[in-house]
């Protein structure tokens, strides 16, 4: 693969997807010279230009890691510009009034199953918490699933997903009870104790977030793990309760209102991302 | 964005981005040609170069649509060396004795949840069934939806996930009564009727195939939704029984034995992707 020459554009296009489909992988300017035959610093001219394409293209940046042990590594990142017209976007779709469910739930399954969509929201939880550097993303099946798969991709780690009851035929399971914050129903959660071992910094991801409660559930079931939770990612969380189970979130969309009578739904976009 | 010149190597960089982040999309070369601010002639060389990049890191292809209505766009595909590398891997993984779980089953979340792997499976799943041009993905939760979302990413649709209760509260759904071909257990799988619209084409993923029983129902459960099945992917089926309920699906991993007395997990690398 790298005895023939590669042309300058054709080194910066691969190493636009060998970066970014690696997320926070660590590349050494040796191991692509290897791959390019190429100079060290035809490489790091190379990367000045991948770091232009993903400006313009308002995707993360190229992080340069000093030292004998350094390199460089895609942090996923989404520029308010695509962030904004993304969650516009999303909030268009689902303040349409033919969503509105029984109990003020809205319908929106299938925005977390558009893969796109997802994979957007994905790195734009990632980017927020890259810092906080998670061992694995942490979620409850099942509508949690594919937006923690999505994160997960940009952070380069495993999902987690706890089951809503104890069928689990994966040996030895922890399992807690857990108040829905909403119907104040009493509710399981368990997870294999193979799935985490102890100690790890986790990330708990979920669509929905009304009381709480499934978040706190998941909070306590990691308690059992001796895990740290870094940070709490939902899609979408309601405006009332105010005070919610859960203190330390950050939610993309609000929901304001189901207003059942008049047949309106009201959201708003959440300006967490701004500094 | 594109006031500013953007060099051929810039121009080669994103193009990688935005025909491999958007699978199956037509981009016409007057919109590139707009984007960049360049002739098509220019873009028209940047896409031979564009090409060239791909096949050489194992990715799929580049197809262009002629006439007015024409354009290019990323036809999603794994090289065979990448395929085998990642099968390879995985059934190393897989084989570990400690993954036996009673009933002969193995344990795999952490494959399935490991979203490197998951994306690279969905592309193979998706290049494989690209032709059949499906309008959805069709899974039962839980372990099918990472699978399923991979794949539906590269074929730009979206995923249709059914549950294995009927506690919808989505409107009106349809559910149905199967016999798990493993456990010979009736089972209850549901769909809201709003999540598929009659008529559609539908690609059915899922992680596990033993008698197929859970592939049948999901079959049926589409023949409700007038949906036609072009096809059926599975990460591992197992050898034996031969006679499934479902004929024709193709298996990524074939498990032919798991041989409690001995402590070991045979398996091997399915061969469907040779033409």
């Amino acid at each position: 693969m790298s005895s023939n020459k590669w042309k300058r554009s054709e080194r910066v296009g691969a190493l636009i997807e060998m970066l970014t489909t690696s997320p926070r992988k660590l590349y050494s300017l040796g191991e692509f010279a290897g791959f390019f035959n190429a100079a060290r610093s035809t490489i790091s001219e190379d990367l000045s230009l991948t770091r232009q394409v993903l400006k313009n293209l308002g995707r993360g940046h190229i992080e340069t890691i000093a030292g004998p042990a350094g390199g460089v590594r895609y942090i996923p990142g989404v520029a308010e510009w695509r962030r904004l017209e993304l969650l516009n976007e999303l909030r268009q779709r689902l303040t349409d009034p033919e969503r509105i469910l029984p109990g003020n739930y809205i319908y929106m399954t299938d925005c977390i199953y558009d893969p796109k969509t997802c994979n957007l929201l994905g790195e734009i939880f990632a980017s927020y918490y890259y810092k906080t550097a998670p061992d694995a993303v942490v979620t409850v099946e099942t509508k949690g699933i594919p937006l923690a798969m999505a994160t997960a991709y940009y952070l380069n780690v495993p999902v987690i997903a706890a089951r809503r009851d104890h069928l689990i035929t994966e040996g030895t399971s922890v399992s807690i009870n857990y108040v829905s914050g909403s119907s104040r129903s009493i509710q399981t959660m368990s997870l294999a104790r193979r799935s985490l071992s102890s100690g790890k910094k986790v990330l708990i991801i979920d669509d929905f977030m009304r009381g709480g409660g499934t978040i706190k559930g998941l909070m306590e079931l990691m308690v059992e793990f001796e895990a740290t939770v870094v940070g709490v990612g939902v899609l979408l969380s309601t405006a009332s309760p105010a005070q919610k189970l859960v203190n330390d979130y950050i939610s993309m969309l609000i929901l304001d209102d189901v207003d059942t009578i008049n047949n309106k739904i009201s959201m708003h976009v959440s300006h967490f991302y701004k500094k």
